[in-house]
């Protein structure tokens, strides 16, 4: 069998680029491409799009039919061997296809998978090569492999601020800090994740609706909008608040404690919305056991869009993955303005977080700095 | 006469780069440089190197000698017209070489010369050409122009921060922020500075020499070293502070008040320091008038080196021309931690402060922000 390992890298790169195609609507389901090629030619092609619907080998296998007799097959994640879930497993219709060869960029990193697929397929006599375009589909999958093994949402940390750090002056006015361009950013970031986080200070504030859209013109339809969650331990969030309107084109769950009052639960049950009562640490919501819970129900990312309070205990409690912030190119200044990091600080310069791989981008007059905790 | 622009660029390029040599030494002069072209060939170069020696299109004629008949000369900066100066003026040495033309990238902001120098060249019946290279020639001269037309030293607003904008941990910690690249850079900016300024907060708390160097090496001659300055309106910097030792090799102005005790100021003249009584603003030293007093003794440029509070003051005067700010990539978060700009922030964010030409630059693990206010 003659492998050549630049057509290898060129047929792995686009099931990466079929791959992507899911971006935002996998969820909880990893993002995977597949390309089925014959004696040089492609002859199948898939993508998972949407959980419940098939997978991307399924889907590539199809399109070949019979011809995937001698193919081989580029798959960017290992195929499923376990059972319990909405589609059947993957490996047996692998084996039933009469392929020389299947490619595999990376391991499924589920505990239930972990390795397994590769296996069966291997035990089974079907010649498997691992590790094409591993890092780059280890990398589209980063948000499902962080919940899939620590049981809880990627946590994406989002705010606008000013040069020096802050992101609201003394007396909570924060519209504008950044420009249009950083804005619609943020927006597009809302379609990429599970869930939108906030504190009840921030609704209070600034009246927020988090919908994912610029001006009245939606930028993800209904089905994708994340999740809206109001941290809110003793349910003060306003009946009319932007962030509980609209529920048919999202969702909005507050996550509260058994501080709150009977009849204030009440009230926003009638309106539709879910509460969740959780521990509470400090009188406030506690952020894990929140975490945790979104987990549970399939969030695999949340995006944190303040304020300084929230942020400072996701902080404090290592909570947080990823940092997004738009940086305007103003000054503010102010010990009593609001900075990004509220709560208190550390003593020591030891203690505090180093980001990991920062990049940096302009975007209009401000500039994006992202990077990992 | 023939003349190519082209060529004009190429030439006037070269007197830039000769005019740089002089960074740092020509305080307060404006740096120049000047090259004499004969038909096509070089045969005189010069800059200005420091107050005293001779001015860039002297030195550049005396090299061209005889061969200044019918040559061009290439000045960045308009020959000088006035006198009541240590060296006579240029004009007349320039109408006695027989030039043919005479190129020049731009006039010369001071007051006393403003395009008189080009308007007696043209008198006397001396073709002139004004404007090129005019951009990168203002460029090269920004701190001279400020000192020149608004009488005070051009701010540079400079600090090690972390990404969310403190400067320093609660208890003041702030050794280090950054690492050892922006530090460097940070040094060679006091090489380019006639005066580094801090606040006596930062001296009693970090008790910083001030001195431009890395490790015990000096990365400027003795004679090049900023005057160090300390804004303290009652006299607290304690006698055995670094920023008071080695005078030999950096000079230390400290700016107070008259609150300030008589004993206390006759301990400091006795180590040979430099006492300035200052009107006060609110208790502490006037910064306007400190700047003044600066601009008056031909300081033509300050680097501030905080911390949040003489920022503040800065800031609210707008006396704030330029920011050179190196972030790390590290969350350090608390209401309590300390600022790039502390006091009492404004209420609208209108009020804040938008840098201008806002540049990004990586500075190994750590970027430099740099903008004009």
């Amino acid at each position: 069998m003659r492998v050549n390992p630049a057509d290898d890298d060129r047929y792995m790169s686009l099931a990466l680029r079929l791959a992507e195609k899911g971006r935002g609507t996998t969820s909880p389901n990893p993002m995977a491409g597949a390309v089925v090629v014959r004696r040089g030619r492609i002859v199948g092609r898939g993508f998972h799009l949407r959980p419940g619907l098939p997978h991307a080998e399924i889907l590539a296998l199809l399109e070949a039919g019979p011809l995937s007799e001698g193919a081989d097959l580029y798959i960017t994640l290992e195929p499923c061997c376990h059972t319990k879930k909405r589609t059947p497993p993957c490996v047996p219709a692998v084996l039933d296809s009469n392929l020389r060869r299947v490619i595999v960029a990376t391991t499924d990193p589920n505990p239930l998978v972990d390795g397994k697929g590769v296996a069966a397929l291997r035990r089974a006599g079907l010649p498997v090569t691992l590790g094409v375009k591993e890092r780059e589909a280890q990398a589209l999958n980063r948000t499902y492999s962080h919940w899939v093994t620590a049981r809880r949402p990627y946590v994406i940390l989002k705010a606008g601020m000013t040069l020096d750090g802050q992101i609201a002056t003394s007396t909570g006015r924060s519209r504008w800090i950044t420009g249009m361009p950083s804005r619609r950013d943020a927006h597009r970031l809302r379609t990429q994740v599970d869930a939108v986080l906030v504190g009840v200070g921030t609704v209070l504030k600034d009246d927020p609706s988090l919908i994912a859209r610029t001006g009245p013109r939606l930028l993800a339809p209904a089905d994708r909008q994340a999740l809206r969650v109001v941290v809110d331990s003793t349910l003060r969030v306003p009946p009319g608040a932007h962030v509980l309107s609209e529920q048919e084109t999202a969702k909005t769950l507050v996550a509260t404690t058994t501080a709150a009052s009977v009849s204030r639960r009440r009230a926003l049950e009638q309106l539709g919305i879910e509460i969740l009562i959780l521990p509470s640490a400090e009188k406030q919501v506690s952020l894990p056991a929140l975490l945790r819970a979104l987990g549970h129900r399939g969030i695999t990312s949340v995006l944190v869009e303040g304020g300084g309070e929230i942020n400072a205990s996701l902080l404090r409690g290592k909570l947080i993955d990823h940092v997004c912030l738009y940086v305007a190119p103003m000054l503010l200044g102010g010990a009593d303005a609001m900075g990004l990091i509220g709560g208190r600080g550390p003593v020591r310069l030891a203690s505090a977080s180093g980001l990991r791989g920062m990049k940096i981008r302009s975007l209009g007059e401000d500039f994006l700095v992202e990077g990992d905790l």
